[in-house]
């Protein structure tokens, strides 16, 4: 397949900051887009300060533009750049695009068939639209902590981990504007797509929240328990994953492990008899586990076909052999601390990486280049520059 | 926008089981393709017997064939079929696509132009390629279960919660096929996409990985922790969540929690300041939220802008007044059960439903329609059901 560049045709114009829009964007860049990141000329994108390394991964591949939306030849620079583009994405609070006169009634104006895209935490509209928020109140409202946890505890907890929501929505919005790119080519008509990012979240809760309301609303204790699946410590302190769902696996980890009687014993067929079980099942799995070391159990349990793997911290990921053998790190041109590199866009074969490809990353590096590119000539620039609006 | 279905002109051959694929061809069918699922035909998808509900919620807008591979009469109706379609998506463990002869190879000569997608636990080959595996199995390895769970633990932990790596897979699958359908038009080259679900959710833990790496690989209790941005229990025994991340945020909650000495205090300045002073603030903060009840506080913070929201159960979610507001969830047909509906794709004013339309979803309901389509007659459609073939 080579390189996977499948967006190589399409423009899009980035006024978001911070995380989710940023994410959803780099999706598009790691797919082959070209991405022009607009930030306002002081400072640009908060994310430059508080984290940079974080900065750098997100936009790496991106063109960095610097232009003041609420000046009015900022705005006219922008509705000129808006309509050579195919899609444009904004993560302001509701309403702020508009009072900009950016927003999609805006634009599509400028380009009649532009695919605009308004991320926010809660949509554009509802009794949340105004609320602040940040990523554990939209997994709050999404139902994602109810089931998070310690099963036994049973209230809400934070799972801790990545920023699910904001993740959750930058993928529901890059998909969402594939979907209308794919058919663009039609109609040709202006897409206004109003995504949110808890809404994004509880697409994610769907699979669970189905099981949930049929089987008749149980508590969390019995909701969420579960028996031979989970995280177990070895004897050397390390740990291993254990994920047996079907009976055929833990017959083979019952004789790999040496518990026949488990085997044998009828309350514990099938998945939720033995997630059932739980409170009996799991201090005893507790305990087989520590008699033997990391890599033994790793071997016998590969070898008897039972669902295990290794459990890689942070640290671990870029040696890991399967993500080494699959080429999935790239080395960074850059960051001595990143020496082992940043993943490919997680399919087998593709050249392009998402993150840093630039080593540097200044803040309106591609200013020009892009003013340039709509015919406005040297001396013009320079007039915007001196006004402050580049 | 009304009815987005910008994939309706797309064709997807799906031969998923389970969850992940099936989850991935429900999100093209919510964006308007039409699926069309090949189901052995004894007994179909397992999930038909596990969880009938589940079944009906990923399968419910798809179009059910039956058809034996393993004869060779059902692997010329498959390629037949592929080559009317635009997409093909397969999720057998690694080698088995070849051994049926419905693989990438031997499609690609049926449909020059096919977009043929493979979703597996950890991608076609290296080490762990023919490894079993269940969603934990490939958290473990992406990583993101070292940082989950209670921070001041140490150790790995399962978080609970939704499936996250089957449904990452999915989605980075469902992207890659939207964004190879993009420029399917400029070359008409097939395309092989071969989808990790470990490498995908290790693609959503790369802004953790990136912050890790650039804070110089602390331990997960100084990683993970949080000072005010978490679940918190109210007098009433509800639930609600801070997410303070900004100075002005916590200036505003001091104000409005009335603890003025807080917002003042020089070490609670900044984001990972106030993170670092966890294990102080934590306890003070836990009580002073048992100090009013949860409707008092969630009014008095939002007046406060303050990043707050509710915290709901499954059973709150279809309640929620701002999923109500944005017609989120959609009245079901069929199930007493689901009487507050499923939701919609989370897109606002987006008609289309995620999940079940049809009332029922009976195995090869639409085998025949789809052989008549082919041009096969009654007396040959006849006959493979003779065989058993369908």
């Amino acid at each position: 397949m080579g390189n996977f560049a499948p967006l190589h045709k399409i423009k899009v114009l980035d006024l978001t900051v911070l995380l989710p829009g940023p994410y959803c964007t780099m999706l598009l860049a790691g797919l082959g887009a070209q991405v022009i990141k607009v930030e306002r000329p002081q400072g640009g994108d908060l994310m430059r300060q508080m984290a940079p390394e974080a900065f750098h991964y997100l936009n790496g591949q991106k063109n960095f533009m610097t232009l003041d939306l609420k000046h009015p030849s900022g705005k006219e620079v922008f509705l000129n750049l808006a309509a050579s583009c195919d899609v444009v994405v904004e993560g302001f609070r509701p309403g702020v695009a508009a009072k900009l006169g950016v927003d999609f009634a805006s634009v599509s104006k400028a380009n009649r068939s532009i695919i605009y895209c308004s991320l926010s935490g809660y949509g554009q509209d509802g009794p949340y639209a105004h609320m602040p928020g940040h990523d554990i109140n939209y997994m709050g409202v999404a139902g994602l902590l109810a089931i998070s946890g310690d099963p036994s505890s049973g209230h809400p907890e934070y799972p801790y981990g990545p920023q699910y929501a904001d993740l959750m929505g930058a993928m529901f919005g890059a998909s969402s504007i594939m979907a209308a790119l794919v058919d663009r080519g039609q109609d040709g008509q202006a897409q206004y797509l109003d995504v949110s990012l808890a809404e994004s979240t509880a697409m994610l809760m769907m699979p669970r929240y189905v099981e949930f309301m049929s089987k008749g609303r149980p508590s969390k204790q019995q909701f969420m328990s579960r028996g031979p699946y989970g995280v177990f410590e070895t004897r050397d302190h390390k740990f291993i994953t254990l994920g047996i769902v079907e009976d055929h696996f833990w017959d083979n980890f019952c004789r790999a492990a040496e518990l026949p009687e488990l085997s044998q014993d009828p309350t514990l067929r099938g998945w939720d008899a033995r997630n059932r079980q739980a409170e009996r099942l799991r201090p005893l799995l507790e305990k087989v586990f520590r008699k033997r070391d990391y890599q033994d159990w790793l071997e016998r349990l590969i070898a008897a076909d039972v669902p295990v793997a290794p459990v890689n911290s942070l640290d671990d990921l870029a040696q890991d052999p399967q993500f080494l053998a699959r080429g999935f790190f790239r080395p960074s041109p850059k960051d001595e601390d990143m020496a082992a590199g940043l993943p490919r866009f997680p399919l087998r074969d593709t050249d392009r990486r998402i993150g840093a490809s630039a080593p540097e990353t200044p803040l309106g590096r591609d200013t020009d280049r892009w003013l340039s590119d709509l015919g406005m000539g040297r001396d013009a620039i320079d007039s915007l520059r001196e006004q402050k609006v580049i």
